[in-house]
């Protein structure tokens, strides 16, 4: 249960049913996930998060599966359930393999890992690392 | 200043030192970073460290400049200056452009919003993302 | 399920149970929620935390409702359900519209958003922003 | 030192040029702070943060100054000192006084403490929180 | 559900079942629980996790039960369920007491406020907390 | 430099002048960290601050070293520079020695790497964990 009602598509607002049509057209499927209907509530906060998504995982200097990964990413390290659940169905619809998702996950453990040590002893970072190009 | 003191070269135990020496010759460069220094103090602590970053780094499903930007993106996540730094001179060695690294913080910065959203109001996940393959 | 059992009235403490009846007497409800019922283990404990929060979010420099949505905003930070549910329903017992907690997870979100863009490129805080009062 | 080279006014594109007219015109003041240089690496990315803040922190069902509360208990909890400081700048200069900055952050120290133990003791939702508007 | 599949015994590789072999000859117990049999996926990332918490959590400088508080206090922070709920039963098997499960909460729950104290309003580290020994 | 100013001892309040008199007493020290000095310009804050850390880390069921030791471990995990070398002095004036140091790093970085492998694969909760003895 959200805290707020998921609106079903007869409850849509006319500015919430044009971004739902978006989706729809962009994914070229009927199915729109539960996020888009909790924050169909406030149309304006709907709308900017949809384009933001769009823009940002659109393909550019990364391809779209990375992108997705690096999503996946964030998702553990901020325990979003929703998140990795969804973004995980997500590059797998976009070709992510089981070795891929295990090597992320991997990944994305070690670097915690390492994180707190640096932070545990407080390193200092070099001066190597200090230099902007 | 970190809140052990960084071993020199010369201040190493004989395991410690075989470390260092690996990632002298897996990295091709005399620089030993601080987080090594600081890790010396337990070589069982260095050799673990050291050998599981190796391993999950190392080409595999995944190609080494994209763990580099997975890691990159949890050490945003956890807040870890050292290992932005750090891992953001280590991706750009391996070839990423500024351009790549924009849209990396971008796609970060989007999935930390997205992810508070859902949290914010208790999204429920949808049953199509629930199944496992 | 709680890994410690949550305590039915008839099994507090003495100072445990001064505790639940100023809680009863203070909110004006026979209703003690989960998370006393689980800090009643140690009665110490359930004392600090019902007079720290008695104390923090009675009306001072900042009203009780800014202060429940600034409890919230804390709570979808750091990824705590019960927290986040329990404050909802609190801030709508004060008069929370649900316009206003969905502009709530909206600065939430754009909040998390930018912290991580800052962060991720190491932005360095501008003078202007370094004085003191 | 940011990863990325902060821009100078005469170094922007012609994109970013535009976006960095609209902060100043918006702010009324010439100083545009060290965040939107870095980020005008990316014109497509500063212009979308930009847009969303000034539509997110703009006069809506909440005030501006109970928003920048919000924002700086997030950056708060997410550890990012560039924001804490520009917020809570920025949330003196819409009058923000000592006495709310104080209460402000003994709520952000005592939600975090409750959201901890909830989730240590695995606290379950009780059920009168559970229910949706 | 998990997002790869839980292995069966039978379902497990040579060097997966080696791991599995270990786990239980190390614990003296048949029961392997799920988290090894969802990273059995991955038999290299499965071996380096058990050996390294098999290495970490043995006796050392500091005994076995102050490691599992330890352990539990980072995963109450982390806001990891699994590793909640699967060391507070670990740390009870080796004799904690319920007394050693509220102070423990107890003193997590102190320090996350203490911690978002000091970043809230940026306090600077004392001069006699900055020597390394 | 703090966001609010660091008060002087001629500078505080009655309240926060016998606050900062119990810390002298207690601690058996002139010495008053800057915490303290910032928080004194709410009396009450400082007040309950300081009781609750004095009764929390007070000996009990646990040890007054391994609450400490708690205390970095979530303090790492949070991110808290402050805290992180404010306790670790803490805890060498208690006794801690170098190795027990790295050990704590070392369980802080494998706990935080298992969290984040477990909320990456969503692994549920075994049911002999489930148990509330």
């Amino acid at each position: 249960m959200s805290t707020v009602r998921l609106l079903a598509d007869d409850e849509l607002s006319a500015e919430a049913r044009a971004v739902f049509d978006d989706i729809r057209a962009t994914r070229k499927t009927d199915f729109v996930n539960n996020i888009w209907r909790a924050l169909a509530h406030d149309p304006a906060l709907l709308r900017r998060t949809w384009e933001g998504v769009k823009e940002v995982m659109a393909p550019g200097a990364l391809d779209p599966l990375t992108k997705e990964l690096i999503y996946i990413a964030v998702s553990i390290a901020n325990g979003c359930e929703y998140c990795v659940r969804s973004h995980t169905a997500g590059a797998r619809a976009k070709g992510m393999s089981e070795a891929q998702l295990m090597e992320l996950v991997a990944v994305v453990g070690m670097a915690s890992e390492t994180n707190r040590l640096a932070i545990g002893l407080q390193v200092p970072v070099d001066e190597a690392f200090k230099r902007t190009p």
